[in-house]
């Protein structure tokens, strides 16, 4: 086990109603002016955001509001949303919605107390040590951005679509009310069951074993919302199976399936090259085509680990280690069939000869590798997105 | 799955030589005066004493020491502490050691900065709101009470050994490093194991259901936990058996194998009134007694539930649901036995009429029922310690 630092200091509110509270928890922290991020409108038509304010004033909380956070969030929204939190002196930022309103919110606060440009966070050209706080109250269950460290942004000018990991980043509070996950659609409950599972696998998959605890926690995730993902195609208003994929959400990127175990996020940084380019593309689904396709390429690298993966999470039988190991992984996209993902990239609307160019996106122009069981170059890179076409 | 509040805010520093980091941990929160509590001098043997007090002294922190805490944490000890913390005005209490040291410092941290004799806080008449922030560096891997909102203290003049749960209690880091239990002994390691177990399964059994990914994680460190447990019997020198037991006891008991579920702790309310009554009985001792007798106990009362354990955690394959359940109960006493632990309460230097007087304590004189699958009063309690003499 290598060693590691954890720190997951998110205080989730987790159950039936709970957003309700957001007035009260946020005044019992002495917060008096907010501001507050959500996306496209989605939240007025459920009745959420009524709920939300009527919240916020019963606890004489001022709130200055920010919506229209798109998916995959803009730097130039993110800049706006700086200035305005600077101009009104805001104390709090209060995220409603799922990973990309929360990212933006995640921005928005470390933007606010350091004096420099937002894109100097992932760029990382300014490392900050402060930033506002940051509450949500969860609309999906996908990113696990409410109990991550992690905030994902794009630069619409310079096309890229970059991470900033940073204890910063933590959000004070998460509330998390299963229920508000009922009305997402299919197609979205499934790739934020994809992207729960990606973060839980891109941690299982490194080098450094033995990590048994780890590696036991990892497949608990996997193989609870697997579950969970079977009885949502069947009945989305299922609580508990809502309430397990919501709870895996936020368990499956705090760190806790990391301990002890190196953080790479090789598929992850696949998929941000592919959604970068093509911003339509939802990153869930981008997983679903990307994991299945990374994982033949590198399986021959680490049978053993692979062969535990498909023992444990897919029940796979076969005795020979090599046979499981390349039999979990088609478990695996079977499942992602199952839940109506996509299976290749040409199921998306882009060009057949886009490999070049994600290859290129993904390793910065050549400029770096990506770490995995091996050291994927731009050659790798590209033979994994052709091989997924 | 029951609404739940998870907050687990510990910063935990896990790994080899991580204790030498403590002087800089603490410069880092900006503390200059500490106390600084440990037992009964092991520490000193090892050399540990020196290296902490080294370190501390590198980053010119202060130091007033309480050296000389008990095994059950005496309220006396605890309110000259108490007196001292506030004579030289510390600004935080580190505790070197395992559970007893670590509530002490809990006990002293509330006692400090509250006006009420600190046997107030587990008799609920006064509940904290504020205490000193505690750090710790943990020796044995145990109580769990490094991550856990839990402290327990012995009263000598009343007999009585009382816990008290409260956020104040949480713990601001724990460090964490295995190499420093190599030395523990093998009797001391195994009562770790079942108390970190017994903290799991306190959880487990309890009436909340359906929690699919709560129950996969419970039984993922019990796994863990029982293989390393069968490693250290044999290599005590093990890192990473003595990493995941370490580990496992943070986890066991941070309330992550709660979550969505009641808690209730039963077997812990039965072992407090065992080692209230005789000091010399180690708690994890006193578990491993307990914990099978409780559970052939009220087994008939939830026997899925007790299949499943069975099942998933000790591998039985019995196709009936109370052969595999009672199955299971003798698989964990026939693990206790292998890490040689006592398994009848004649084990101890006890007198064999002591049901009665335990039962009578353990339901403070007939004043209160254990709940459990069912609610255990006087009689069913004096009947579960009878059965295990």
């Amino acid at each position: 086990m290598l060693d590691f630092t954890y720190y997951a200091p998110t205080k989730v509110h987790f159950g039936k109603g709970k957003h309700k509270d957001v007035g009260k928890i946020i005044k019992e922290y002495g917060y008096k002016r907010i501001m507050l991020q959500y996306g496209k409108g989605s939240i007025k038509k459920s009745g959420l955001y009524e709920e939300v304010i009527k919240a916020l004033a019963e606890n004489d909380i001022e709130v200055v509001e920010m919506g229209g956070v798109e998916p995959n969030p803009k730097i130039s929204f993110v800049r706006e949303a700086v200035k305005l939190a600077r101009e009104r002196n805001v104390e709090m930022i209060l995220a409603v919605g799922g990973g990309s309103v929360i990212d933006s919110c995640k921005y928005t606060a470390a933007g606010a107390v350091n004096d420099c440009d937002v894109w100097e966070f992932p760029t990382r050209k300014t490392i900050p040590s402060k930033s506002l706080p940051v509450g949500c109250i969860l609309t999906i269950a996908a990113a696990g951005s409410e109990m991550s460290c992690s905030a994902v942004i794009t630069n619409t000018e310079l096309n890229m679509k970059r991470g900033f990991n940073n204890e910063v980043n933590r959000c004070k509070f998460a509330i998390c009310n299963p229920e508000l996950t009922y009305t997402v659609s299919e197609y979205h409950t499934a790739c934020g069951i994809v992207d729960i599972m990606a973060h839980t696998m891109e941690r299982y998959f490194t080098v450094c074993e033995p990590t048994d605890l780890t590696d036991r926690i990892a497949e608990s995730i996997l193989k609870s919302v697997v579950g969970a993902g079977r009885v949502l195609m069947e009945n989305p208003c299922d609580y508990d199976a809502r309430a397990t994929v919501m709870w895996a959400s936020s368990l499956s990127h705090n760190d806790l399936t990391g301990c002890g175990r190196e953080n790479v996020l090789a598929v992850h940084q696949l998929e941000h090259a592919l959604s970068g380019e093509y911003d339509y593309i939802a990153h869930g689904a981008g997983l679903a085509v990307l994991f299945p396709a990374w994982a033949r390429y590198v399986c021959k690298y680490n049978i053993s680990r692979f062969a535990q993966f498909a023992r444990r999470v897919w029940d796979v039988s076969d005795t020979d280690d090599a046979a499981a190991a390349y039999g979990g992984i088609e478990k695996m996209a079977q499942f992602f069939a199952d839940i109506k993902m996509p299976l290749r990239l040409r199921d998306f609307d882009i060009p057949s000869d886009c490999s070049a160019r994600l290859a290129d996106l993904c390793t910065f122009g050549k400029q770096r590798e990506i770490k995995s069981f091996i050291s994927l170059d731009y050659d790798r890179v590209r033979e994994i997105f052709e091989s997924c076409w």
